[in-house]
């Protein structure tokens, strides 16, 4: 029986990104795809609790089926898992997201909330992203790393709570120089606001980031982005900070001093 | 000069939660509160970039300003720091929300998203939750603690890159023990959907989800807060399995033969 693989992302049903994924992993097995019906960027792990949620069946082929649904990457995940499959899937897969999910984009990411998502239930999953956020972004060198990572997956079982963050360079003319394996590198949006004004004199503001590099590990993903490598960082949901419980544990907790 | 903090929360501007944290921390310092003007529950680390953001001045006296804004805790924070204060403050604070953020909660919260995002740019800053759902939730046992806990961070530099998860247990008529620093729990939302059909006799679902533990520790905050003690958790942005690295490092990534 050939794997069942779960497809979504957050950039909407339309995207390029999502087509060039449904294309590779149809290679790899039955696929399912499950994803929103309109853009989610941004969204990270937001989920849908406050409005009900609605699938649309667009195509139901023998190994193949595609639905879109109103909510985010994660109720997608969910609605997949839980209302169409009945059953987890061997893999899901997200992306591949126009725009890296490096460094600590990984939080703002509705591409890796879904496959944090399944992390939560021990099923392998995996985020693609191609670092370029262009609509038409030129996907075709991504086919044998995304082939030979999923592969990987189907046949190695990830640690247990554990899912990849896969990043891959654009097209830059450039042969790509392999693959490695890396953590997340430090960084912050620098963000700015630019303030205008509307009709009735009133301020309103857009937001804008400058991604702001906070590190100079050669071990990370930007770094291996940055030289043309694909980036693999492991990925879990403890975000506990284990080296600074002893200093915290120091301090002095006397409630009735200060209360 | 006293210090200035930052406060925020994602239940919106006219939760009890938030009121009652305004109060505590008008006790300790200059305060400038920037929260939603609609509760934001489930938003996760979404950021608004797709449509403009407007600040709303409630009330601005000594040592005291208020704001409303359209966007998400994260959007407050960026609003707070860039536009209103035009500086960093000295603390950041998120809450009190009106439920646990234990556990996994941690990534789906807009409480400790606005946290999260001062860590990155190592302001210091604690997100408080009450283990109470209820918009008449009781605050009144949350002082002393709160107090003390935002006392130890103003006067105790917080490691570069974390901030604090505080979770506190609902008023239950018994006094709380104690406070224990621990680790996040292993758990997951076990979802599951109630099928409905509108009108027009087509389906909708509503998400519906049981929180599960896969934890046995006694060293969680899940255990503190079962156990009537106040859970703080240090947090980091790093996701990163640095455990899982080698493993992953030894797969076969030959791209010819799969490609």
């Amino acid at each position: 029986m050939k794997p069942l693989i779960l497809i979504t992302n957050d950039d909407g049903i339309a995207a390029p990104g999502l087509r060039m994924l449904i294309h590779i992993m149809r290679k790899l097995g039955r696929v399912v795809v499950v994803a929103p019906d309109k853009p989610q960027s941004g969204m990270g792990h937001a989920v849908t609790m406050q409005s009900p949620l609605r699938i649309h069946e667009i195509l139901k082929e023998p190994e193949y089926e595609e639905y879109s649904c109103n909510g985010t990457p994660v109720d997608c995940v969910k609605l997949g898992q839980k209302v169409i499959l009945k059953t987890n899937p061997d893999l899901i897969v997200s992306g591949i997201n126009h725009g890296s999910n490096a460094s600590v984009n990984v939080l703002y990411s509705g591409t890796m909330a879904a496959v944090l998502e399944a992390a939560m239930e021990d099923i392998p999953a995996i985020g693609f992203s191609l670092d370029d956020y262009s609509h038409q972004a030129d996907f075709s060198h991504t086919t044998p790393f995304i082939t030979a990572i999923a592969g990987n997956v189907l046949k190695n079982p990830l640690p247990a709570g554990v899912c990849l963050n896969v990043n891959i360079p654009a097209m830059n003319g450039e042969q790509i120089k392999g693959i490695k394996v890396v953590r997340q590198a430090k960084a912050f949006w620098d963000e700015s606001f630019e303030e205008r004004k509307d009709p009735h004199r009133r301020n309103y503001y857009w937001l804008q980031g400058v991604f702001t590099p906070k590190d100079n590990g050669t071990d990370t993903d930007e770094w291996a982005l940055r030289n043309n490598y694909v980036s693999i960082v492991p990925v879990q949901i403890d975000l506990t900070a284990h080296q600074a419980l002893d200093a915290i544990r120091s301090w002095n907790f006397d409630i009735n001093s200060t209360g």
